[in-house]
């Protein structure tokens, strides 16, 4: 990550995307597109995802990390996982790659600003909110400020330390490649960190099974594992018509190992 | 609620909200979001709601009452979470603060006539609509001609005695105040009716626990319960993560009581 | 199902519906959002069913056979319940109706092509894809494609032999018509493919069950089975206020036998 000096009001387009864990059972994704779309006539509400499970921040940085680059230029993101609303916890903005975006600072952005140069602000206190529902409050209200045009520097205070997750572990050792598991998606698959780019052939080792590195998910037989790079550019391991999940038995933090030489055993 | 006589139709920006317990495993949605963008062109169909457990007419008046207001003037709010259908429940539209709504007469819209005055109108029998689906072939298409500019007077005939969910318990009782769990949010998060604006400190007696009044969810150990008025605006009990319902082992109608002094026992 | 023979390319208004198997607790919807919004800016992009289960063609089937001629023409459909993607399964756009879609060639379509002529092509292989997640790399990009007018002559090789699912059982058995379950939905309401077009009075067998058949699930005592025409043209077996798949003990694919005459035993 590199911050860079607070630019000028990104370009808009008109669109803010929701990500949050709000679900859809109860009103609060309501209360905040009513929100945006009373602060930013016309603007284009994109719902990204509701149903990250509640207070996974690690499954939001995920998703949103995927996901941000994707959308045309000027897009604001508006993200809300924020099991620590009402504590000392700060309100971001920011701005990297041409769109904004906003949210709690909690790790929520670690995967966006891994990828690139941002600027980055604590939001001022605005007009009163309440203790627990900074979505509605807080960050509706700055996305659609950003929506509107407004810079960084009419929102708040550069901020340069924004609270990071903790880096997943990819590592070295000898000719092998070490990473972990770092989301496992509604399929039950398990995506890994270890990067595409590094590795071509070979064989993965997770938890007992040892499979050796396809192209896709559907050259076994049904049940079985497979190892393969997923398209968001890292291996990930599924099993055809079943959960790797279950399968294997594993999941977020399981060590996961590359070899560039097929062998068996230990 | 009062009733208002019949008003010209409300102004509309085009924005036509919907809120169902249809979920998005069927086809259901989508058919009334044909129905809606083929009946009125250029709407923007924004989804409220899909979650709503089945059947639940008040989690709907919930979720419709926290967020209708949110909305711009002009919106139309299409609400159907219609276990009566096919029976001789009327169908209504109403207006209500320079908006619109639509659905079924079963208390969906409870929490919005308790906060404002309205008018409402039990729908003309349109084309041959199914017994079973009127989101798709009532409401939607009540909704594209609220979206169009059409008044009360050219949908139906004026309804004064909409039916209306059982008020929830709020008394005084010497002097604490008397109130019940009126809804469990996806977190777990009992809301009830206690007003904020009627408390202040004291504490909160709620099944087998007392807890003092707080300002926020965050400010107790984790899976602590804890009281504090939340951003509905009325006392909320959670638990910092966890599920307070869960915790507690309560529910809606659950019997909370505020009272000024904090002291303990019984 | 008729093909005819390639049209130019169809009306567009912008709309373009998602329908997929991804749920929205990863970023996949959101990944395929942006890049609709990317390819074809101002578009507007409405989810159709993000819940559909993991796979399940048949239900993804149902819905958008639905679903589908309920909105505007010119309407792009793209719809991705694609357990085979990776495989050397076909990757199809089509024009029927007067709108376009696109989606893998697994039988998605089957309803869609059985109530209608339509067009359809293989798409020829674009920019590199991922083997994984053609809703971003391949139909998505189509999509936007077909929503800026581009006829399929500009993106495929005819087709007209698709993929379609097995067609369920209808037949005449002496004066009665025998079909099956071939949907459950949401409330667990057993939908089949006996068509209310066929049917009048008489009365459904059904498992263990012999229902006369009504018009609507009210008109029954609550958690009583009940059988109606739908809402989609056919017999359904509903039970009040609860599920009939488990109050009969049924699913997709059970016998169902409608008789003119009302009788009892076998």
């Amino acid at each position: 990550m590199a911050l860079r000096p607070l630019a000028a009001g990104a370009r808009v387009t008109g669109i803010i995307t929701l990500l949050t864990d709000f679900g859809t059972s109860d009103g609060y994704v309501a209360e905040m597109k009513g929100t945006l779309l009373r602060l930013a006539p016309g603007a284009s509400v994109v719902d990204l995802a509701h149903d990250i499970p509640p207070g996974d921040i690690a499954a939001a940085a995920y998703a949103i990390g995927r996901s941000w680059r994707a959308f045309p230029p000027g897009t604001v993101h508006c993200c809300v996982v924020d099991p620590g609303v009402g504590t000392s916890r700060r309100a971001l903005a920011g701005q990297a790659g041409g769109m904004a975006f906003t949210g709690p600072d909690n790790g929520l952005f670690t995967h966006v600003l891994a990828s690139t140069s941002a600027s980055l602000v604590e939001l001022w206190p605005g007009r009163p909110a309440s203790a627990t529902f900074h979505g509605r409050d807080v960050f509706a209200p700055a996305a659609a400020k950003l929506a509107l045009g407004a810079g960084l520097e009419d929102l708040g205070t550069p901020v340069r330390d924004p609270v990071l997750l903790r880096a997943p572990m990819l590592l070295h050792d000898g000719d092998d490649i070490v990473g972990e598991v770092v989301h496992v998606d509604r399929f039950g698959t398990l995506v890994t960190n270890l990067p595409g780019s590094l590795v071509r052939g070979g064989q993965v080792r997770i938890g007992a099974a040892v499979l050796p590195l396809r192209t896709t998910f559907a050259d076994v037989p049904p049940r079985s594992p497979v190892a393969f790079i997923g398209s968001g550019g890292t291996v990930e391991v599924a099993a055809r018509d079943a959960r790797a999940e279950v399968v294997l038995g594993l999941g977020v933090g399981a060590e996961v190992r590359w070899s560039a030489r097929t062998r068996t055993g230990g």
